[in-house]
């Protein structure tokens, strides 16, 4: 399993992903799960991918070598819109679709890959789209400004609390990587090291680009901040005035 | 889907369950969730369900209708041990299963039944088990403190950062409610009302137990309370002091 976050803010866009990657408890592996094309000052396009591995990297593969064609409906550095470049990540995933699914199907495994594409090209704001292993793909909005991959259930919550479209950029990071805490500790198949990106709107070019461990100093001092921070909230939490069955409730805190 | 959480501390036990069933959206129905099988100053058991409704319901009618026969093995009131309690439950689930699970599988549907049997019975410690479809069953212990079913993801990240067995057994019902808190933000397929149950430790009746509806006003406080810590904890988490790629982080903030 994995997990992979976009999200969309009105100062620009987060990504992050674990690097965890595994067939059976016994083949636990590390790979790159985040990938960054661009051309500085012009366009950049992130792209987060989750899934069989044996497709994802397929389809990156596929990706970097039409990075060498002269054709701006296949090259991600030359085509016009967002939307054109999560197109081409959803067609290179039907064609590996095309060339695959026959054997996954005789073997009875699951064809399943998907992708959260973002990023902004020269005269479009910032976009995300998510793509489903069909190929075909979603749009964020305001109400939804964010996208998950991968083992997302865990993480949903403190998204779901905290992210709004005027959250800051670094603020949206630390929820990010609050939600990765929260999955990392639930399940074990989503580990370190992480990798992060910040795009500030209308910058082409990144914010900011981190892996970060799991002896990170930054990361243990927002988990252990988050961590106390909770506990001292439970620990403030009001006490109920419930009707107790047999006997008063004051005897039971 | 469902939520239901049995937890076991020292000073005893806390169960709770959202009471929304359905099938397709279509059909949204509330059912309990939640049975009490007492003897006051002698037993206790609580049951939790969750999966096929008509499943559950037929298991827990076989329960129930065993409460007449005089015979220990079959009776949740006259069993010895917790452990022959969760035996009974399953057994009856076993039963539905052999004179269901053909029907199903002849209409593709899958055969789908889990519970949560706690309680303490004279003589005893307090013990908690969760029994799968199988009617095979598992018992909680320190490491292993609570038992989840349903839709158990959303809310599981505060029940491993807070859950402990020293915890005072309403901060542990504080804990589920948050929990619950969780799941509902998170997934519409898990509602108000529900239904929690407080026992403490060598009493052989309830402390309390509650209904609590969207609009009760200890959950609405206790959400606010939640909502707004945990925005404030956000709100001071440290910054990093990650290298920026492209300019320093401090622009970014």
């Amino acid at each position: 399993m994995s997990y992979c976050l976009g999200v969309q803010v009105d100062e620009g866009l987060v990504f992050a992903a674990d690097s965890r990657t595994n067939a059976g408890v016994d083949s636990v592996s590390t790979y790159r799960k985040l990938h960054v094309f661009d051309r500085p000052g012009e366009r950049i396009v992130i792209v987060l991918t989750a899934g069989n591995l044996t497709v994802t990297q397929e389809v990156i593969n596929r990706v970097d070598r039409c990075l060498a064609r002269d054709e701006p409906g296949r090259n991600l550095l030359l085509t016009e819109s967002m939307f054109d470049a999560a197109r081409i990540v959803g067609d290179n995933l039907r064609a590996v679709f095309d060339r695959d699914a026959d054997y996954f199907k005789a073997h009875g495994s699951e064809f399943n890959a998907s992708f959260i594409v973002g990023g902004q090209i020269h005269g479009e704001r910032p976009r995300l789209f998510a793509i489903y292993s069909l190929g075909n793909f979603i749009e964020a909005s305001d109400e939804t400004p964010y996208f998950q991959l991968g083992e997302t259930k865990y993480g949903k919550p403190i998204l779901e609390r905290v992210l709004r479209p005027d959250l800051g950029l670094m603020d949206t990071a630390k929820c990010a990587l609050v939600s990765f805490d929260s999955t990392i500790r639930a399940n074990i198949s989503v580990a370190p090291p992480l990798d992060l990106v910040l795009y500030r709107k209308d910058a082409f070019e990144l914010a900011a680009r981190q892996r970060i461990d799991k002896d990170d100093p930054y990361f243990n001092a927002l988990q252990r901040h988050w961590s106390e921070g909770l506990r001292s909230v439970f620990a403030n939490a009001p006490d109920p005035d419930w009707e107790a069955v047999s006997e008063p409730l004051s005897k039971i805190g």
